[in-house]
């Protein structure tokens, strides 16, 4: 374990450090107005407390169990609609960075979507394309890969919820070089509960070190139409490490750390390994 | 989240139930004898604890931490070698199926290998395509895939150590129907250990739970040439949820566990959604 193939030393020194947020905020099928009052406390929370990133849920104002496409298209909104403005003047205000879940008008189409603002407004949107449960009677999936962005703060990829589960998805934004990938989600809570952490945290803690990428994921609380959720929000380090969350009740909660950027650069895990450039993609179709 | 586009009921029925072991030994390289031993004394305390499918460390018999090829190569043996005659008898006096590391002497190459060995002697030999550390210096990289082996018990995959960090790798005896994974492995401690779980043990828990496939993997303990081990060995279920282990100490442990195949089979995470159907391939590309 003492000869290096490498000339950088290793391991390699840390920072630059980010303050990120994940927000887990309790939502409401139908109730857009008082949803987007409870995500904009707790941006304000989030960066009062200095967090330079902000997570918000998926769906964070029209909320998730919807009873029909018409349901879900009359709180739908475009990309040039309400909530992003109003994220914008967020973003703006405040200084940060923001990534959070958008019922997205798409004309014919509705799309569950995250978007990407800064100051600047909105630099991107993406639309999930691993539809859970009966989410396929309300939503197009999407077919453009998640975006990689890049901000003041660093590189930042996106995607929603099931799509965590795809590493072949999660994949596609660490090789294009995210350091963080900001998931808004709504993860539902299953029967099964028997892990000491959630799986859905596992499976984001595996994304995070498989990648050398952080993860920053922002689960939703709160009763609705019988559905409960995980309240899974986390904040992951490059190594899979937990630096925050998941809180131990499924109630609203800002969760606040300081990220390495470092690992996420270096991408090594010794001297002679680099988790990116050790794959053998020949092999693997 | 009540409408079904699978006839089947969700959800699925339980069983086959398949009782599965994790052999935790100590190691010493350069003492083949005395290894070969401790992993025979580890099978027979399975197979009397009720396992039918016992799984050894990767490089069980040969040890670890290499000084050089030649030593490598004075520890490696063939495929038709004295170590798989011997566990081939194991297997057929015992009844289980085993799975173990094994340094392979492939004539003018050194591969780290992993057998598939049932009543019936050899099924199958894997050559680790991932190395680690200084592998490379002692080793060549296999290139074939994992084999999926359809025994008595069920179908079983195998990949080793490192490769595990591959969702790419791991999805293709997934894909292939593998039952269950069994992992031999060696997993150096590194100097992070932050995690509640050894993140080698996360990622296996998210390899399963990606797959819905059982995870079996059996590390190994003992102080090697100043190297120390995770001693992560365990036993997990289709959902990601540990059944057995990691022990608490990196001490030798036989872990045993009665594994459910329902799930691994049915592949359904809900009514209306079964992961590797879920998959959109031809965006990954």
């Amino acid at each position: 374990m003492s000869t290096s193939s490498n000339l950088a030393p290793y391991p390699p020194e840390s920072g630059p450090f980010v303050t990120v947020a994940a927000c887990q905020v309790r939502l409401q099928v139908g109730q857009p107005d008082a949803n987007a009052d409870a995500c904009e406390a707790a941006v304000r929370e989030a960066a009062t407390r200095g967090a330079e990133l902000v997570v918000l849920p998926e769906l964070a104002v029209s909320g998730y169990v919807f009873e029909s496409v018409d349901e879900a298209r009359s709180l739908a909104e475009a990309l040039d609609g309400p909530t992003v403005a109003r994220w914008t003047s967020l973003a703006r205000e405040l200084g940060v960075v923001l990534v959070g879940g958008l019922c997205e008008d798409g004309g014919a189409q509705v799309f569950n979507s995250s978007v990407v603002i800064d100051a600047s407004g909105l630099r991107a949107g993406y639309r999930k394309a691993h539809l859970w449960g009966d989410e396929p009677d309300f939503f197009t999936p999407g077919h453009d890969r998640p975006p990689v962005v890049d901000t003041v703060l660093g590189r930042i990829g996106t995607v929603v919820c099931y799509d965590l589960e795809f590493p072949e998805w999660t994949r596609l934004p660490a090789l294009a070089g995210a350091d963080i990938l900001a998931v808004p989600t709504n993860w539902p809570a299953g029967p099964t509960r028997a892990l000491p952490t959630p799986g859905e945290v596992v499976r984001a803690q595996a994304t995070a070190s498989t990648n050398r990428m952080v993860v920053v994921a922002a689960d939703r609380c709160g009763t609705e139409r019988d559905v409960e959720w995980v309240g899974g929000s986390a904040v992951i380090d490059a190594d899979g490490g937990l630096l925050a969350g998941p809180p131990p009740a499924a109630a609203p909660t800002v969760l606040v750390a300081d990220v390495d950027l470092g690992p996420a650069r270096d991408k090594r895990t010794g001297p002679r390994n680099h988790p990116h450039r050790d794959r053998r993609p020949h092999l693997y179709t």
